[in-house]
């Protein structure tokens, strides 16, 4: 991603290879600062406390956390005491055990003397994959992005509408939903945004459109309220958004508000397509209501955090002391109002069959 | 309405009938402030300034306004100047320039020693009918209710999702949307109310809110983006929502926002009642997709206003200084998704034939 004119990672090496560095999420988008991980209760730190966020991107964060402790201290009891430490920063965070589960298998058979190194090798390397997962998303919607060029006249922007962050500061590196848009305008495509503000946490207004402004690409911030009137008098071209956990079926459980968008894009026949890197997909789930909603502290929904005109970050309360507030964070598009899944593989029909085309391993794994 | 547990009007006489008292809405929810409006100049910074707001209120203000204006000099001249003064406050609101030519109607053709006395009368018939339209409306809309009474369960509360507020603060008492609420409340009808916050002015949050819970009706502040989820799960018996003008075919503009909930209300096939007084219907529109929607300040958008930890009322911003923004003031609820008006007269079907019914003087005036 772009940050103040420079190409680098959310997550990247320091100088040397001798720590971590990275961009600093909490204290976007007034201020643009980066950090340094060096040791396993910076890593920790960092994810509890949101300084790196978004699915893909913890799961990097820890990895190279447990890097940071296995070049500390690299017995099994170490290496033990670093998961269990790094898993209980976002409990709910699937990624994360993913990744550390992944980085254990990995170094848990070698000497201790060796475990650092292949700890790094192989957090760098999931890096890499997130990126590239990216890229091959971004090309396969970009394919989907180009049809639309030109349709409202010569020179015209495609008008993409998204919601919640699931651009590169969600990840490694150019993101999933908005990495299509930064494909398209790289080559020169012409490309606008409407960026859902993304009540509670808004990270809409705040990130999202941080990032794209940062990259110059032209976009819009909207209320959340907004997306229904924007697509019914025919300004989107098209609907794109992440998802943090797909169904085998093709359900979509995104951030809250994700739903009102499709039902609206349906609507009004604008296609509504979802990034959806396989690491989003739960195989093992065919039915979407199942789906525990997380309900978050209220207290996010009954505030709202910004800059005062006196340039104080500050969080600012919007309801009455005595009315309580529910925050649910996510909710679930049914697949029916999904027009196509973008994937690392390609697009595919968000049904079962669509993902079994692009995904037959996982058929075959069903197979008794 | 009731606040701080005292019955009251948003705006009514003052001891003596020698003022107007208003509500100072601008303090809301944090600050509960009354306010003397005893000259032109107080009632027409009153409503410019948004401290007395919603359509009804303001055409009652407005009326006031004059009373207080031909109070001090009632000459032709002063007449037209106070009309002229208070039409300026707020171009774009219908019943501002409704309320006016209605006064001047009655105090025109009268000496000017005589005019300052029948402002007063019809000042305050006005605002008696205001709340006369509300009651009416709130019996009609307390029938849709009591249907859903015990459905979850005996003892368990009518699940209501409402937006924006259409409440007692929009109007004399009561509120439109709000009324049927509030009587049912008011016999004993268990009711819960999902507020939905109503970004980009919070109106949900910070005046829905505050008028429920200083009524004492059980409430929850919800994100604009969760409606779609509560409706999905079940937790919504009905919504009932207001309208800022309706067509003679039944469409509703009404608070942007309006519209995704109510395709959300229909994919879940649950009612979507809107609360229609007569004077929001425009009998001479009949293409909703005609109306020109307010585009308002992108400020608005851009910063959120609350009460800091300090207790100062400020606002922040959300989004960064290099991000534009917009702001649509209102979308349009296609008739189709809308499950019946509840107006003064009855409830009807959103169609013309529905509204002709109920307003059979508005067909005859057609025949040629």
């Amino acid at each position: 991603m772009r940050i103040r004119g420079v190409d680098r990672r959310t997550i990247q090496l320091g100088e040397g290879a001798r720590s971590v560095e990275i961009l600093d999420q909490t204290r976007l988008p007034f201020e643009v600062a980066f950090r340094e991980l060096a040791t396993l209760a910076d890593a920790a730190e960092a994810i509890a406390s949101m300084r790196v966020r978004g699915a893909p991107l913890i799961g990097v964060a820890a990895a190279y956390g447990l890097w940071l402790a296995l070049r500390a201290e690299a017995s099994d009891a170490a290496l033990d005491a670093a998961c269990k430490e790094l898993l209980a920063t976002r409990p709910t965070a699937v990624n994360l055990a993913a990744a550390l589960a992944r980085m254990r298998a990995v170094v848990l058979p070698l000497a201790p003397g060796a475990r650092a190194a292949a700890a790094l090798r192989e957090a760098s390397r999931m890096a890499d994959e997130d990126v590239a997962t990216n890229r091959a998303i971004g090309g396969h919607g970009l394919a989907l992005l180009r049809p639309a060029a030109g349709r409202r006249g010569a020179g015209e922007p495609v008008q993409v509408l998204t919601h919640c962050n699931a651009g590169a500061l969600a990840t490694v590196d150019l993101g999933t939903a908005l990495a299509p848009v930064y494909l398209a305008h790289d080559e020169g495509l012409r490309v606008h945004v409407w960026v859902s503000e993304t009540r509670p946490r808004n990270q809409g207004a705040g990130l999202t459109a941080f990032e794209l402004a940062e990259h110059g690409v032209p976009h819009t911030v909207v209320a959340d309220n907004a997306a229904g009137h924007l697509l019914q008098r025919g300004r989107v071209d098209l609907c794109l958004v992440g998802t943090d956990r797909t169904t085998a079926a093709g359900d979509v459980c995104n951030k809250i508000g994700t739903y009102l968008k499709a039902l609206a894009a349906r609507a009004s026949e604008v296609p509504f397509y979802v990034a959806a890197p396989s690491s989003s997909i739960d195989w093992a789930l065919a039915d979407a209501a199942a789906i525990p909603i997380e309900e978050r502290d209220a207290q996010e929904q009954a505030c709202v955090a910004g800059r005062a005109d006196d340039g104080r970050l500050l969080r600012v309360r919007v309801q009455p002391e005595a009315s309580p507030a529910a925050n649910p964070a996510f909710d679930v598009t049914p697949a029916g109002l999904v027009t196509a899944l973008v994937t690392e593989r390609g697009v595919c029909a968000a049904s079962a069959a669509g993902l079994l085309a692009l995904f037959p391993e996982r058929g075959e794994a069903r197979v008794p």
